[in-house]
């Protein structure tokens, strides 16, 4: 693995011209930084998945949006540039979220960075309101990519996780792979190593058996949009997980910002399952795993019934049921721009 | 994908002075046969997994223990070399089985044909059995591989899911791809599209999402070891499958010969779960999907408890629970060899 400076490890910045970015699609193997200007470009670094990760996507086409408006005078070919980048992923709330509220404001970039500074705020409280829920030595089981590079900040899921190794905790984390992509294998053993943190990597159809025999403590994930009932869109196997930890007894967490919550659904039952190209279950890369003509499922989210779910982190704390009512009240706390900013 | 005659298509054959194998690691790109002599050719064919499935894997130790005799004079030297191949791969009880059935006949080459012609009889008879068990249109899932490759007859699992096909019920059938080795991306979904059935592949991952969304009839699997109370290894991810089938009252049928039993155990406690090597999970072929030095946990089965399976489907018929009473019921019938030959 090639050594890096934190500097080149940086999911997303401007550079006052151009968006800079990691194309995580290249990681661990390769640190390559590269540049968008365009909004075929940005819509391309987020369709193609070399900018992931909800919260790092809204940054990101935040920037962006902000880069289009001085680069396209005529309004109504901005607004159709600011829509493709804000529908570039359907299921990630944090995407629209910003684009909007990029869009609402008198100074875009001013409030682009807006949002990245409170994404950093806001990860270090979710990180500190989610130390107490990790016993000293614990056990936790994680899914996909939760940490800096999926928030451009220090991570959701992934920051409770490091804010516990910081505080002398020295948890041991089972990492699911998380086909098709394997951001486990690719990006969160990577980040966890990174941080001292020891970690074991398995594949996702190990989960049940390590709950049962290699004594998992906490199970803790992401999450890309969450209903007012707590029912959860997060990345495809999070749900089987969830139905696994209670059948053994684990406490379910999910780590996300106020942002992820989309007070707007009742319940999951709405949420758009984004379905990718078969080419990510039938091929790694150049090597074909399948026949290339096979007919594939391939959801890239699941959704998780809040009941299943132990309790939220949030920046505002520890979030716990009824979620009916726990989660409409943190609707109605100031905002983050308030808080964090 | 290359077109194949079905005598191409053998998984393992002896041809009076050879064993002769597809190598299995090459599908569904390559049909490629095999010649194994030694007992190191013999060995590496089935620990590399070029030869692979609880019933084939016996036949192939079968053949294997008979030929080394003939080559081996020395009875010292012939009885380690048998170990060695008893021993290749440790949780399918069926090459122990085999290979201790060959070693106590008094001409082992008609033994090994008898195993290899009464598997044959057997799945046929599995296939039978399971047939009602499949609804008209039924939506089934399955895990890794239990066909026509799997067991050098017709299948298990996959064997009653052919015999539905061919009974007019056109079921649907949900692949997993079952990491690490991708079993059923490269020869399920291979093995059922010969067949003519429709099939659906998806990410491990997914099955839980399938369960909740496309209304999965039934849930029907094979196994490596099955102990007296029902509890069954089988290819990691089984256990977690069996969880999920139960929290979505879909029913989860374990097709197996009655060589798979291990009444010696009476629980699945003590069955040694075989960890294999950590380069299955940090790679795929030349790609590496993780760090190459990362710490993996890389169990190749786990077990499933037997509350959670509704029905064994075995070569005397369905077997229901109390499983304490009913699998050793099974001990006490004549034996395959009585039945099949």
């Amino acid at each position: 693995m090639p050594s890096h400076t934190p500097d080149e490890f940086v999911a997303v910045a401007f550079d006052g011209d151009e968006l800079v970015y990691l194309d995580q699609r290249l990681l661990p193997h390769a640190l390559e930084r590269k540049r968008a200007r365009t909004v075929d470009e940005i819509e391309a670094a987020i369709q193609t998945l070399a900018v992931r990760g909800a919260p790092a996507i809204g940054i990101f086409g935040a920037y962006g949006v902000a880069l289009l408006r001085d680069a396209i005078a005529n309004d109504e070919e901005f607004a159709a540039a600011a829509r493709r980048v804000r529908d570039a992923r359907p299921t990630a709330v944090n995407l629209a979220w910003a684009v909007d509220r990029v869009l609402a404001a008198a100074d875009m970039h001013a409030e682009a960075q807006a949002i990245h500074r409170e994404q950093i705020a806001i990860d270090a409280a979710i990180a500190d309101a989610g130390l107490d829920l990790i016993p000293k030595g614990a056990r936790i089981l994680t899914h996909c990519n939760t940490g800096p590079l999926a928030t451009a900040g220090g991570g959701t899921a992934l920051g409770v996780i490091i804010a516990a190794q910081r505080a002398g905790k020295s948890p041991h984390v089972f990492v699911d792979e998380t086909r098709p992509l394997l951001q486990g294998g690719r990006l969160t053993y990577f980040e966890l190593a990174d941080a001292g943190v020891d970690a074991t990597l398995q594949v996702d159809a190990a989960a049940a058996l390590a709950m049962a025999r290699k004594h998992i403590d906490v199970v803790i994930v992401g999450a890309d949009r969450i209903a007012r009932n707590g029912d959860t869109a997060n990345k495809i196997g999070t749900y089987g997980l969830a139905i696994n930890a209670a059948h053994h007894g684990i406490p379910l967490y999910v780590a996300a910002p106020r942002s992820t919550f989309d007070f707007s659904l009742d319940s999951g039952a709405s949420i758009h399952i984004e379905e990718r190209a078969a080419r990510e279950v039938t091929g790694f890369g150049e090597v074909p795993v399948a026949p290339a003509d096979a007919h594939v499922y391939n959801p890239a989210f699941d959704v998780t019934p809040g009941h299943l779910i132990t309790a939220f982190v949030t920046e505002y704390g520890v979030i716990r049921p009824p979620y009916h009512e726990t989660i409409p009240s943190l609707e109605l706390r100031p905002n983050a721009s308030v808080l964090f900013s």
